[in-house]
């Protein structure tokens, strides 16, 4: 336990904590207006009309045109699974995919069935900064592309990818390809304005923006034509069968306006308490590195490298301490590689293992910055005792 | 409004009222237990305890084995999608599907799919009392057949299907032939025993027992190879990536043991109260007709046919005073079809478009049943009075 009354929770990018001002918003949907929305009593237009406010609410968060172009799915993965597997199916002549070397496992093992099948796929290189080569996309695009699908914002590093430049360098070459941005972890930490972009279709998920784990949105730009995911009902333009999650729906929608209306505070204040992290660890530990280097960032991101120091062992002693942060995406966690993103980045090995990402939210305080920067170089100095590197340690901290 | 305090809601296959100590038992995931359970710090085991915990009770609930048998899912639908596309993919050489005229849309819509792509489906019959003709089996399943996709208990007439025996049937012919029971009406309503039998996969979704929309699961027995269905993370066994729903999860699972231990009442006292409206309504009512005749039914369900009335209307009027029931699945309405179940269970055309379906729960009361059965002749002598068959209806009512 910290000094504060609670825990230090700095893994936003992994989950987040519910807002109490969305559990309002569900409450009423479990157990008083619970009817399913393809009914066609009044109990039913009740949820039928929450749906549809709330699509309205999903479709500004998008930037959207249209609340059409808007479809709920159960999670970021469910969404970039039915966007890559819905255009590569509705388009099975076009055997070619482009995508990047750190995109999120939902996105990358999808893929990796495709290539198996046959499909030749592509990836796009992220320079040492964590910056990434969107120009390689003119040399890759072509006749045969069906898709290519790139992050808004990487979740290991929190580095924003210009992914309207991609759909236009992609639509330049090929106007038929479709373009599929992840923005799990963009979505509530920058403004989406998909409208104004040559962007197809894009994902998000309710739990990175303190809507509950279980509920996300794809948008879908009228007119593209994609095979149905999850067939049954006629639910969501039969794009998606199944009962409506009334609840969550409303929920994410609840989500999304406070996201909206504290995105200025996000990028003030909440990036002020990151640098304030970042330069305060920076400064006082010597072995550390920071990975996230680009300026080009999400305001609740770093990623730091702390050198000769294993990282599961700096995550257990953070978390004696009552501080949650993460070593990677917790979907790839419980795997003993390195970060797949840190090594596109050509991250030395000597803190590819000792890597750790912090990512804060609007609930972050000043307090919990300042615990988590007095606290980092007791335990680094702790475990740079135990590390078999001593030699190159004890250079570094007499430096 | 009805004369009770509040709606007599009689509509509980398409979607029940989350029970209030499902809801409490969800509330602490929300904003205090959130951490994601792939994470490695403290809250994180907390979320991740309880997924176990719930694995263990739903695992119950399947009647299962081995807690390893169940995966998570969004919903019914998922668990037909992921069940049927998992083995039809698994077993690429196997091009033949066997499954009934009945299902729901979730599987006969996957399933005409592959019928598209050049797979052979033959479709089970039913009798006129709504029973299935399980024994065609015997003569359709052979070294092609990679599935067979078999109700356990029907949504629009609550008739139980011997889903054991066409399993029976099914492996004693081709033992490697995969059997998929779609659960979703059964589950909650009688007992599931699925390890006593030689079903293969198994769904069920939380929203038709309590629990609430937008979670599933799904048995899939040891050694059923399945291709997964939604490729990210490692979650359930790398089979359904994707951050787990946990706080649904927890709701489901206590939906579940509710849904146990009033499983005595469901068959004692929610069957009695079915069997007071069913007798009611054909009593009083001259051109009711009883569509589930069938004596193996779940007790919560029954189907009526009022001859040359419009369902729809009666629906309407029926909402008016405050009582909700339908006319066939939620998933299927808007469609101007009449029920496919109906159809196939030759139902005359006389009371096919006049079909009302009621479905109870542990919450109806006497009370509400007897205002049903009081106002049911009332709401057809007026539409009698309105309908087009004027001649027709006269003969009946004065016999």
């Amino acid at each position: 336990m910290s000094e504060n009354s609670g825990l230090i929770y700095l893994d936003n990018n992994a989950t987040t904590k519910v807002d109490k001002k969305v559990v309002e918003a569900m409450i009423p949907y479990f157990s008083n207006e619970y009817g399913n929305p393809s009914s066609i009593y009044e109990l039913a237009h009740t949820a039928h009309n929450a749906l549809s406010h709330s699509r309205e609410i999903i479709k500004e968060f998008f930037g959207a045109k249209n609340e059409l172009e808007i479809i709920f799915t159960s999670c970021g993965t469910e969404s970039a699974n039915a966007a890559i597997r819905g255009v590569t199916e509705a388009n099975p002549n076009k055997r070619h995919i482009i995508t990047t070397k750190v995109e999120h496992p939902c996105v990358l093992n999808t893929v990796k069935e495709f290539e198996e099948k046959g499909y030749r796929v592509d990836y796009l290189n992220v320079d040492e900064n964590g910056e990434l080569l969107v120009d390689e996309l003119k040399n890759l695009v072509n006749d045969n592309t069906a898709l290519v699908a790139i992050m808004a914002a990487n979740n290991e590093t929190g580095a924003i990818y210009p992914y309207e430049e991609a759909a236009e360098i992609t639509k330049s070459i090929n106007p038929d390809t479709k373009v599929f941005v992840d923005a799990v972890q963009a979505a509530g930490k920058i403004k989406l304005d998909v409208k104004n972009t040559k962007v197809d279709l894009m994902g998000i998920s309710g739990h990175k923006f303190h809507a509950p784990k279980g509920v996300g949105a794809m948008y879908v730009k009228k007119g593209t034509i994609i095979k149905p995911y999850m067939t049954g009902g006629h639910q969501e333009r039969a794009l998606r069968g199944g009962t409506e999650n009334v609840p969550y729906i409303v929920g994410m929608a609840r989500a999304a306006e406070l996201a909206m209306s504290a995105l200025e505070f996000e990028n003030k204040i909440v990036k002020e308490l990151r640098d304030m992290l970042e330069e305060g660890i920076l400064k006082n530990v010597k072995n550390a590195k920071l990975n996230s280097r680009t300026k080009n960032r999400v305001p609740n991101t770093t990623n730091i490298g702390f050198e000769y120091i294993e990282g599961e062992l700096i995550l257990l002693h953070l978390d004696k301490l009552g501080i949650c942060a993460s070593s990677g995406s917790a979907c790839t966690s419980g795997s003993l590689e390195p970060s797949h993103v840190l090594r596109a980045m050509k991250t030395p090995f000597t803190s590819l293992h000792g890597s750790i990402r912090f990512s804060l939210s609007r609930f972050t305080t000043k307090e919990e910055i300042d615990y988590v920067v007095k606290n980092m170089p007791i335990v680094i100095k702790k475990l740079a005792k135990i590390s078999p590197f001593q030699k190159e340690l004890t250079e570094i901290f007499s430096e």
